[in-house]
Parts: structure tokens; C-alpha cells; sequence
């Protein structure tokens, strides 16, 4: 039995919720489940959601089958879903132009307070695998957790992010005795702040991420690579893409950060060996679109001879379901790495499913290579 | 030294001729040539080529200097391509309908003659490695040499395609005690010949092929080992393209035979595990696209919760200059494996540079796969 | 009051009767019902189906209700539906490959006996509109009526298809004096046929045709009445298109006679003003792509000082709903235009809704051209 | 003889400068002039360029023959292109982030003195016809004359932007007596401002204008029209661009400007008739690009019985020489309409060539529509 708790109760989280148990009750086949014909310790049928953590005011102290149905319009929920309850977390002040009506930890404790109150939601329900499904955060990576602790000691916000505390809480958790592994799925750098990676490996715990590998950057390194092993001279990279959801909706207002602090995407000379000049970052916003986002790549290269290559892609892409179908094999692989003794971070498991594996330094690597690395770790060291 | 022998001077033997020049000279950068920046033995400077084979009138008993400046319109050609001379081959009747004047060995001599030119040639010539490039053919596999030498004997030519004379003279050229790699970039199966295979191992000599893999099949099979490895179940594939070459131009008059004879590519089920619904195939010819042609691939997946997700691909390729940067590749990897002794022919090479890798039976793999075993073959056995 | 009777109960048929009823009761907004918007003597409610006509045995004998809903799966069909029947048409061998099961008059009755109760059908449900939506054939235009007439005489069906039929038969059905409009949406040249459009005018009757202008073509059209007015010189055009349905499949044995037969399009050089190179054909059949289409485009072209541009586009487009909402303009245009006392056919109608708008050696326009001179006729003809 | 005075001697300036005298010598076809095949009173060899303005230090004080040469690369130039040189303008500090350096007129003199040489200019080389090429400038539509005097007078630069300056220069010239037409292909807002069409109206001159409609956003506006004479119901546009010019890198520092004061491209509503949500904007600079920019174009849309339908559009297309053909219109459009007594602006004129045709409150058409109406205008006020 595999306890799972997720952290942000929105699409990617209600999708998970939803195909879990229809996975669980054989209605379904586990399409988007990267490993789903791998044999392994566990299955689908040995995870269960235990507790879900949001600050949206529509979703808080109420159950994730209310949440599907009211809130995005499911039909046909599992009533399992009944029972697993969203308690409030923190927002720090990041919701505010979101225009999204707030219940939070934060606007009633201090730092201090809203910590403690994350360990005891944590003791109660003594997940195993935490999932960090966050509205998209921005943060610089930190480099002692003493930092951090300072700031909670003096509830100074400035500079924190919802991520690290929940981060944190889950350290302190798992200093009680429970082991925990804590998967980061959004850009937050966690699995890529050494201060964080040491900190689990004390606990005997993991923190896997960082920022799920969806979407049409996999995509794009998996052609990167492609035109690499044939020598090509990639001349220029462009990937536009726009989506509807709030994830899309977060980087307006923010745009003027995200210039700045954007840590510029290493995907290209990681794969290609050299920095070709890109232009890889989302867009823009359009409602209508919804979670199905549209995605436009064009890549020029140069062949033997001196040719010009080009190629277009476009693609209408659901981002959610396909981030839920990897939490599917996360939440197993996770949970038997512990098992076997793994703590800080495991690279072969982030360089599959994150785009920016940690730990720290760490290489991008194309998805098809990470992939046949990804399964020759499992084999070795979580069935063998 | 490696001394080459090309059959077909048409646009790839050119851009091969002239690429190989410029490079040896250090004019041109090796892009597209996938190995250029391995230490092999031999470098691109040990590539002589020494003498080419055709059946056009406007190319037989001219330099392949006078062909590309000529025929092709090229311009700074390098001189030393003055003395590489073009021989009359085979044509059976193949290039009747594409409206070229014919210069023959076949319209002068039987089979059993044609095959004693060519190894007149070949033996004059003593070539290392022989690149067929020939125009696009189709035959059944041969089950037996012995049935390819009684249609010689009885100069009957039905069923033969000028490509099984080529190499079967070279297999005879290698009874002399030179060995020789036969390496076959056109849809003919010789390296899927097991008689071929055989033969060729008897006489210490390679058969590598069959079918170049350039063009929009390789960036579809790595597309599809991408979606492979996410457990996304692929509903369709689309793979439509049409280009203005005599490639093209020779699909034309035989889409009838095509329809019926056309092995069809297992590219989809050995890579998918399944067989998921395909149109893959050479769609027109439109004589203004020349040498470049266009591509659309369409593929339809389904992904986690049953969602559907869509990718276009429009590509604007170069097919000839592809497919001559290999060529420096294959000239140096068959030279170098008929050195350590390898002989019928090498499925790890085949599989990363051919669409139907032999020997007779042989997976596809996602090219991404296949260059990651070709480099672990060249360690182990060509550099080490 | 318009009485229609359809031939083909295909997926356009059945798309055209849903909604049909779905405009009538107010359920369903009138999106790609071109004229919609313009207030016409007769509005959707004024149009009632009055009987169908096909060959396919899970069709004949059975309602237009049974068909939405055994045949295609459709769901909430109005009841109304309960009540118009489909009656047995005619086949001339032509779905023999098609690999569908047959119910047809022709199979029972010689040429002369199936026109005449095709008269009784028609003299049966008087329809004032005769929708063609049979699968798609192809056909020499007619020049001699006669010729026709001494066929059904002598029995004679090679070369004869069955919308000339059909059509011969609506004549005769005028003849009884109630006046008729042929609306032919397939590639049959009807309205392309002068034999055709001479008879129709005698009887004060329309045949208005042929082969509906849905999917890529008008966009096409479109698209290069653009370059055009901007002087840009197309170098070259693809247009290639996959689909899953009944008019693909019919597609696939006839590949050969319509690499023949098909009458080039002209919508190239009619727009254009010059013959540019182009590729514009159906190009295959996919099953799991239903009735939705996969289309390519690619245009070529040189702008000022020489430079060279190009567009890719990709359509994922459903032809049948397409074409359905062009019948609820057409039948009512087709009514009026016989209340106003036209006979023959009428380009400016034709121009807009179809592909080779009659009468025979009419121009193609491009369709936002046609559109101003359809809005021009219907303001000065069928309104005023 | 028309004399043309060309402000802004970039990528676009120079095009048109090449190719005008080509087309004098019948070395080029005049492909991307869009009324090349229409007989007007002047042709391109009416057309003399006689002098240029620019900030850009490499280019002031000397020919166009020395820039197309030294800073475009440009090979095989008219030498008449040495007679034709590049007087200082004036840049208001909007140059600056783009790190190019700079002479200009305002960098040692006050406004009053800018103003004054400026129409020295004017009168030294009587233009009658003034093209606007300058950078990317925004800019809020004048209300009053008197307050750009008033700030001319006082030397108060915010808010102002050169092109109103040049423009303001033009007007002063022409109350000399000679009529101009001052043809603005940029985004500051002429011809949609009433204080300048007035002014323009008062001295028998013309204001054309504004921002020249070539790249992507014409084409949108086709396809756009297209749907809508179907009736089809528009969901979503998305138009996404990215280039490597000037033209993009000036669009990089001013985002958040953009973002505030961008006016909304009113071609969705005109054309519609409703507001589909959209995102259409420049997106991005990617050097490498150079003058040939990428294009994404998504539109989805509902058809008949609520169906949905897709178009992806990609396309590569140069800019500066589409624009550089409509010069070779524009000017010969604004000489004959000034010759026949036109004044103030001309809607038809620039609804075709513009992207924001004024007078101040016109709508957008669809570009085949202001085709048709632009032929309409002509035959009847500038040819009979």
C-alpha cells in the first residue's frame, strides 16, 4: 500500500485522482502510464490518495469528488473520491492576481504556525509520497536550509515560496521516523537546491523533481537529439506555446520575472553540445483553449553540403492528463526507492520525467536515452 | 586508403563526390555526417573514389566533373573529379518509362556478358567498398543464388533488377580474393537476401543495407519511440510526401506494382509493439520541388483518461545531401569491419542507417536506440 | 413548404436530417449554414425531408431514425425521423468493392424498369428538391440526352453511373409538369453537362452542381486568390488529404481510372491566370481517421527581388456536417430560384457551394469572389 | 516622373530601392507588386528615389549603394544607387536600447530646428511622395495639431515619436505650394489621426496609412472571412511570430509598453462581426532568423451540428520585400490620386495596403474584399 498526498488540487491533481481509481476498478486501460506494462512491486491498485492540500477557496474543506464535479465538471466520479478531503495550505501572497478567491494557512498563522500545521496534517495521514502539484512558483534555488529557517523564525515572506515550506514541512515529517519521498513537479528548484537534497538524505528520504517533463519540450529534446546523432548544424530552435489553464494564466502577470529570473532552459546544448540560438518559453494565455494547449516548433538546420533543413511542429496537446498518468509511475517508483534504501535524489528517475533533473548540475539528456537509462536503473535496483 | 566504386551517378552519388572533395580539402564543414566527430582510423581524407557506374547517356563515358557541372548545374566543382569516370551498367528495361536516354551494357550484351563487364570493372578498379545508389527498384527477396545464376545463364531477365547483377558481381569480383562491402542504400533486399548474406560471408565480404534511412521515416520512428515510451496508444499515423527528383518521378509509373508488391514497413509494429493503423508511403512528384521535398506526417495518440492529443509535422527536407553525408560513414565503417574480419553483414550498422536493416528478419528500432547500439558496436569492435 | 428527398443516406444525409430537425426545434445554433443569417422567404422550419433513396442493405427498407442510430451511432435523434423512409436506389456495380451488402433496383430490374420507379417515387413524395449525396463516381459529361435514352432502352450500363439516373429521372418527373431542382453534390458532371442543363431548362427545372465545395479546396482557392492579388508567383501547390470514411474508401480501387480520367482541376489556373505546378488530389484512406479529414497544404511562391516564400497549413476538418450545412442554404435557394421562374443552372448559386460550378466551361472563383456574387444574385433575384 | 523621398534606409528601404531599379532595367519580373499586370498612368520607370533619412551612424552621409552594400551584404547594385544619399533625421532617444549608433538632427538641435531641416530637405528635393519606413514607433493618435506645435515650440519630447515630426515636416512643406503624400507604413497612428488628415486635407495633400498589412496578418484576415461566409463559429485565434530583424529586436525592451498601449487589432471583430477570443501579437526575436520570419497560425472553429474543425497555418515568409513591393504601388496610387485632386486620406487605398487603414474609425476588411474595392476606386477615379 503506497499513502499518497497531493499538494494542489487543480486539473493535473483531479485528473490523477480520477484515473487512479478508474484505474483501480479496471475501467480504464493506463494509456500515458509510461512503465504501466512494467512488472512492478506495486501496481495501481496499491496507491490511495489519502489527502489533498489547496488555498482555492472553492476547493478547501471540501472532498476531490466535489472538487471534479463542481469545479471542473466531471461526470461519472469515482465516490471513492468522496472521502478524501483538501485541507488549506499556503499561498504566500502568489494567488493574489490570480483573481481567485483565497483560504489559506498563511492569512491566519505565521510561517512558524503554517509549518507546524503541515507536519500535523502530515502525521495524520503519514503519506509515503507526497506530490507537489503547485501553481507554477519561481524561486531561486536555496543554498542552506539555515535560510530558510531563519526566515521562518522571523516570518519574513519576501523570497519564499509556497514549494520550500511544504518542502520542509515534509523534512521535519520525516524526521519523526517516517520515511517520505517528495515529488516536485512544478519549476520550484528543490531536487536541485543541494540544501534540500542533503536535508532528505539525512532523513533517509527522497526529493524527486524537478518540474514535470511534459508538454512539448520532450518532444522537442527527443528531435534535438535526433538531428545531433546525424551531425546536423541546428541553426535555430523556436517553441511557441499557448494554453487556457491556470498554469498559462500564472506566467501573465509575471512575465516581467520570468524574463529575468528565468532560468534559461539547458536542454539545447545539453542534448545538441553547442548553445544553437532558441526561443523556447510559453506564450501566452488564451481562455478558450482550455487544458488542451497548442504548441508551434520550428527548427532550421544545416546538412551535409551546406542545405538547409526545416522542420515545423504543431501540436494540440492535454497537459494535465499527461503530467497525472507519470505521478501514476512516480508514486510507485518512489515509494520502492525507499524501500531499497535510496535517499537525497535519484537522477535516472528525474531525467525521464523532470525537466530540469536534479541533483544540481545535473544533465538534460534526450527523453529516449533517458528512458533506456531510467528502465536499466529499475531493473538493477528496484526489481532485481 | 579506402577506394570506392559508386553505381548511379545521380544527385546523392554527386553531392557525395563533391562533399567528399570539399571535405578532404577543409572547405566545408562535416555536417551531416553523423560520425564525423569520432576517432575512426580512417578519416574522410582516406575516401578516394575512383571510379561510378550509370545508364544515362548524358553521364556514361563523361567525368563525374562533367556531370555536376552539366547535368546538375553545380558550380566550384573540384578538379580532381575529372578523372573519376562513369562506366555503362545494367538497366533491364527499368528506365524506359522515365523518359532518359539509354547507354547500356544490356542492350549490347546478355546477362551472363553484363555480369563479366562488371567484373572487368570492379577488378580494374579493385574497390574496398562499392555504394549502390542506383534508381529506386523492387524485387522479391532472392531465396537462392542458384536461381539468380540459371536466369543469367538463360538470359532471362523478368523478375531481375539490376541491383542483384551488381552485387552479385562483386560477390564474384570477392572470389578473387579481395574483399569487398557491397553497401546498398536502395529498396532492393540484398542485405534481406539470406542468399545474398550467405554468399557474401563465404567470400570474407559485406552486404549492408537495404533502403537509406533518410527522410521523414526516421524522425517518425524516433516520434514514435517517444510516444512508446509513454505508454500513449497511437490511433493513427500519417506519413504523406512528395518531392520533384527521379526518385520520385520513378514511383510514378509503378504505383501499381508498389500497391501490391510493396513490403510494408514494419517500422510501426516493431517499434509501437502493435500495429497501429498507417498510410506511410511516397505520395507524388511535382518536378518544381527538385531535390527538396515536402513532408506531413499526422499523428492521432490517445493518452492518460482517454484524452486524444495530435501532432503535425511538416518538414521542407534535402533528401540527396542526407543521404551522402552517410555515405562517408558506411565507406569508413564497411571498410573498417571488413578489416577486423566481419563478414555477411552487420545488423548494428544497418539498423541506425537503413530502413529495412538486414539480415532477413530484423527489428526496427527507434533511431535514437539504434545509434546508441551502433556507437557500443564501433567501440567494442572497430576502435578498440 | 419545401419537400426534399435525399439520395445517399451516408453520413452527410444523416447529419443534413439531424439538423434539420435540430434548427427546426430550436436546439442547435445554425453555425456553417453560410446564409443563416440573411432572411430568406424560407427559413430551416419550412423544410421537411420527405424521403431517402440508397443502396446499402443495412439502410433500405428502414428508417432515417434506425440508419443515425444503428448505422452511424448517433444519439438523441428527433423522432420525426421515425417517419421518413429509405427506398432502395440504384447500383451499376459500382459497390461491389466497396464491400458493402446490396439492396438495389438494378439488381432486379433492367435500366428502363428502374427509371420508371424511380418516377414513382418521385411522383410519390413530390419532392421540390432532389439532394444527390451518392458515393462519389465518376463520369464522362454527356453530351446527347439521347445517348442516354438509347442506353436505358438497350439496357446497356457500362459507362453509364447511376446519378445520371437519378437525374434523367427527375426530368421525366417533371415532364408531369410539377417543376424540380437537381441539387448534385458529387462529381458527376450533371450541371457540367449541357444534355443535362438543355433538359432541365425545358421543363422549367434546375440542375444545380456539381461536387460540393467542402474541405480543402475552397480554402485553397482562397489562399491563392490572396497571392494572387498581391502578384506573389506560386512555384508550386500540394494539397494532399487522408480520411476514413465511405467517399476515401471508394477512392482506393479507383485509383487507376482517376489517374486517368479525373478532369484536372481548374481552380489552379482559373485563379491564378497561369498553369502553376500543382498536386491537389485525395491521397488515401485510413479508417480510424472516420469522418474527420487529415489535410496538408503547401504552397510555394516568389515575391519581390526574387525572394521565396511558403505557407504549410494542416487541417483536422469534418467534411459531411460541412457539406450538411450547405444543404439547408442550397434546398432553400434551389426553391426559390424555381418560384422565380430560373431553369437550366444558375453559376452564381453553383460558383459558391461547388467544386466544377455549371454550366459546362464556367470559371472557378475564388470562394470569397463567389460569395459577393452569390450575396449580389440573391439580393437582385430571389429577395426583391 | 514621380520623386520619392524615403524616411528609414532598412532592410525594407533598401529592398525597395533594389528592386525599383531592377524593374526599371527588366531584370526582374515585377512579382509581389500587386497591380503590376494594371495599366496606370505611371510605371515603375516613372519612379525616382532621390533621397533617404536615417538615424542608423552607419548609414547617414553616405549613398544607398554603400549600405545595400556594406550593411545588408547585398551584391550586383545599380550604380544609379550612388547618386541617392542618406541625410540625419531624427530618433527622440528611441534608438537607444537597440545598441546601434546613432546621428540625428535632435541630438544638437531643439525640436524647432529638427522641424526646419527637415522641410530644407523637403524642399531641396521636392518629394511628391514621402514613404514612412522608420522603426517601430508607438505612439497615441494626435488629437490637435496645436498640441504637437505646442510642443515643438517648448521642445517637450515625451510622448512624441519622429514619424510625427517627418509627417508635421511634410505638411509645412506642402503649404509651399507643392502637394505631397506622405504614405506612413508604420504603427504611429497618421492616417488614423483627424489632426493630421485635416491638416493633410488643408494642403491639397494625402496622408496614407497606416502600417503596411503584409506577413501573416492579411492572410489570418482571408481565412478569417472565409469562416465566416460559411458561418462557421470562430472559438479561438491564435497568430504567434518570430523574426530576427530590426523590426522584432525593437519590440523586445518595449513589451510592457505594448502590453499597456497596444490597440487591440480590431480584424477580428470587423471581419467577424464578434469578438472571438484571440492572441494575435509578435512574439519574439531569434537572430538568426534574419529578415525571414516564422509563423503560427491556430484558428478553431465550430461547424454544422456543433462539430469542431482545426487549421494549423506555419509559414516562412520575408518581410521587408513583400512591403518593398506595395512601394512600388503606393507611390504611383498616391502621385495620380494627388494629381487628380485627392485629399486628407483614401479608405480604399489603405484597406488593402494597411493593417489599420484610417480615416480615424474605419473597419478592417478581409483583404480579397478591399481588393475588389481597391480595383472599383481605381477604374473609376484613377484610370477613366
Amino acid at each position: 500500500m503506497i499513502r499518497v498526498l497531493v499538494i494542489g488540487q487543480g486539473m493535473v491533481g483531479t485528473y490523477f485522482a480520477l484515473g487512479l481509481e478508474r484505474l483501480k476498478s479496471g475501467e480504464m486501460k493506463p494509456y500515458g502510464v509510461p512503465l504501466a506494462d512494467l512488472e512492478l512491486k506495486y501496481s495501481p491498485r496499491d496507491i490511495n490518495l489519502v489527502a489533498s492540500i489547496d488555498v482555492d477557496a472553492r476547493k478547501v474543506n471540501r472532498s476531490v469528488y466535489q472538487v471534479a464535479r463542481e469545479v471542473y465538471g466531471f461526470e461519472r466520479i469515482p465516490s471513492t473520491l468522496k472521502h478524501v478531503r483538501i485541507y488549506p495550505g499556503i499561498e504566500l501572497g502568489l494567488m493574489r492576481d490570480l483573481n481567485v478567491p483565497i483560504i489559506s494557512l498563511d492569512s491566519e498563522l505565521p510561517l512558524r504556525g503554517c509549518v507546524d500545521k503541515l507536519c500535523d496534517y502530515y502525521s495524520s495521514f503519514r503519506p509515503d509520497v507526497i506530490l507537489d502539484l503547485s501553481t507554477t512558483q519561481y524561486a531561486a534555488p536555496l543554498q542552506e536550509l539555515s535560510v530558510l529557517e531563519e526566515r521562518i523564525r522571523s516570518n519574513r515572506i519576501e523570497g519564499l515560496v509556497p514549494s520550500q515550506l511544504y518542502a520542509y514541512a515534509a523534512l521535519k515529517y520525516a524526521e519523526g521516523g517516517r520515511t517520505v519521498a517528495y515529488v516536485n513537479l512544478i519549476p520550484v528548484p528543490l531536487a536541485n537546491s543541494s540544501a534540500f537534497v542533503s536535508a532528505a538524505k539525512e532523513v533517509s528520504s527522497l526529493i524527486l523533481g524537478d518540474d514535470a517533463a511534459t508538454g512539448a519540450t520532450p518532444l522537442t529534446a527527443d528531435i534535438l537529439e535526433h538531428l545531433k546523432e546525424r551531425n546536423k548544424f541546428v541553426r535555430s530552435i523556436v517553441q511557441l506555446n499557448i494554453g487556457g489553464n491556470m498554469d498559462f494564466l500564472s506566467l501573465l502577470d509575471r512575465e516581467r520575472n520570468l524574463a529575468k529570473e528565468h532560468t534559461k532552459s539547458s536542454i539545447v546544448s545539453d542534448i545538441l553540445g553547442y548553445e544553437a540560438p532558441h526561443y523556447i518559453r510559453p506564450t501566452g494565455y488564451l481562455k478558450p483553449l482550455g487544458d488542451k494547449k497548442v504548441v508551434a516548433i520550428h527548427i532550421e538546420y544545416e546538412s551535409f553540403l551546406g542545405v538547409t533543413d526545416e522542420i515545423f511542429v504543431n501540436m494540440r496537446i492535454n497537459d494535465s492528463p499527461a503530467l497525472a498518468g507519470y505521478l501514476i509511475d512516480l508514486t510507485r517508483l518512489a515509494k520502492l526507492a525507499l524501500e531499497r534504501g535510496f535517499s537525497g535524489t535519484i537522477y535516472e528517475i528525474n531525467a525521464f520525467y523532470m525537466k530540469h533533473p536534479g541533483p544540481p548540475g545535473s544533465p538534460n539528456l534526450s527523453r529516449i536515452l533517458a528512458y533506456t537509462r531510467l528502465l536499466q536503473f529499475i531493473e538493477r535496483n528496484l526489481i532485481a
